[in-house]
């Protein structure tokens, strides 16, 4: 395939002009910002990279779209994607972020951060004795790029480390992968859950009231997309106890709107959509990197299959 | 070495006395509280196995004294150690365990848990992004078995890991080891200082006025001793700065006193020497090992070099 004209549309069209500019990649490229872009330009253009869909054009004038951002719902879900486009999307360090951010939250746990912090504060010397990772049981959902990545991370300490995927495949180093579809036998087993889940048509609202009622004194971790879970369904478990406590880096809702409940539960902690960030320069390194393999029709490793959403 | 009579004295000798009933070991063992000690028991004994030198009895008495913990600075510092005793020390998991501690904390820095935590606080959604591990640099004291683990964890993110020992030998996987005497021209370079050095006359005070005018805007977390640190300059360096936070397990005075002022500093946390703690099941482990490997003329890994302290 060949590229000549290519559109960029970003709120940090400066900065990413100024990166692309430093590659020299001999390219006609567009610049923009959001509110300046419209369909004539998609006229022009052989490509088109963004983060996201903002609204409804007609992409089936351009021969490649690449996200960059990892997560292609916006592109995707509830449209219908032209056949003849192919879209990718960015994998960088997305899997190393997310692996830290689960991490460090687990070890905030296990560490008992928030007790000795209490203790502190009351000046009250009393011994507990932290545990050990190895002595932990964590079941991620997603056994893709994020997904195991994460799990390298943890087992290299010795966590148990079960898998939830669509097909249930086997994959190392995930001690069992179990099918979405019936894979509520483990979620009694586990110490924590993590969601890395892509959303699609199969991942929404699947962390639900059903799914909730399974396990029990859980941490709860969604790094995935907030529209996969129940926000109501996770206060309610909260607060009968069944999941001890929440990290959520992602909501139904961005930002998370001012009176919503979960700013105010005591065992939710929340950031804003921080866990795998895409710097401009790693976003542009992958577009040029997925650039250069489409001229030259080297296999493409982040390909989106637009049937799986992912 | 022949070991018939071992003296177990412990606060836990009572939950001791029933782990090392079902290892059946063939031994006469008598298991004392503290308070219960007295000389007679040295005559009667072959081995002395405790936690702490409590008080100054002759333990030129027995042929082998084993501490349950992996400081031996009771038994040594300030005292004059019988050069035809054994003294061993445990070691099992105490690098893994002040490994996660030490990577809780720095985790618990470069995810901005605080900021976010503060941010929900105030229902505020605001990004920033977490910097990963392997942007970091960290200075180690001591390159022993738990300096040595602690590096390997960090090392195994891609974190510039450097150490300080007394002889300033290389190993693996330091990029580089200091000579304590000759350490101070790095110390502007790093981004947390990890101290877990034992204690003894060379490492008294390390951490003072001095070094710490080196540093600038560090973590620094001191698993090691408490008598190890000048608490009055870290608290200097802390309000200036040098410091950005501190992460404090052991102390000058245990438990560290209701009116000391390291309790209400914003940028201190606090934890009640639980970073490496023994449970009686792994200390029980390794006294036996131990007993076994003396009895079969084996090499004792855990043996103290009484001359250098550890």
């Amino acid at each position: 395939m060949k590229i000549e004209n290519i559109l960029v549309v970003s709120p940090k069209f400066k900065e990413i002009e100024e990166i692309i500019n430093k590659k020299e990649i001999q390219k006609n490229i567009r610049y923009l910002p959001e509110q300046e872009m419209n369909e004539t330009h998609l006229d022009w253009a052989d490509a088109f990279v963004a983060f996201n869909l903002t609204s409804t054009y007609d992409y089936s004038k351009v021969k490649w779209v690449h996200s960059f951002g990892a997560g292609v719902d916006s592109f995707l879900l509830n449209k219908q994607w032209p056949d003849n486009v192919l879209l990718t999307r960015t994998i960088c360090s997305f899997g190393q972020r997310i692996g830290e951010y689960c991490l460090s939250y687990i070890l905030k746990d296990v560490q008992f951060h928030e007790l000795f912090r209490d203790f502190k504060k009351q000046r009250k010397w009393q011994q507990k004795t932290p545990k050990l990772l190895s002595e932990q049981k964590v079941l991620i959902y997603g056994t893709g790029e994020i997904g195991t990545k994460t799990a390298q991370i943890l087992a290299s300490f010795g966590v148990v480390v079960y898998g939830v995927s669509l097909s249930g495949k086997q994959k190392h180093p995930f001690t069992e992968v179990f099918c979405v579809d019936n894979h509520y036998s483990i979620l009694g087993e586990v110490d924590y859950i993590i969601n890395t889940l892509p959303l699609t048509e199969k991942t929404a609202i699947l962390f639900n009231k059903s799914l909730f009622s399974r396990v029990s004194n859980i941490g709860f971790l969604n790094v995935g997309r907030g529209l996969s879970l129940d926000e109501h369904a996770l206060l309610d478990a909260l607060n009968n106890e069944d999941v001890r406590f929440a990290v959520l880096d992602v909501f139904t809702t961005e930002p998370l709107p001012d009176e919503h409940p979960l700013w105010s539960h005591p065992n939710v902690w929340i950031t804003p959509h921080i866990s795998a960030v895409t710097t401009s320069d790693e976003g542009v390194d992958c577009f040029i990197e997925t650039l250069r393999n489409i001229e030259a029709n080297k296999p493409l490793l982040n390909k989106v299959d637009t049937n799986k959403g992912f």
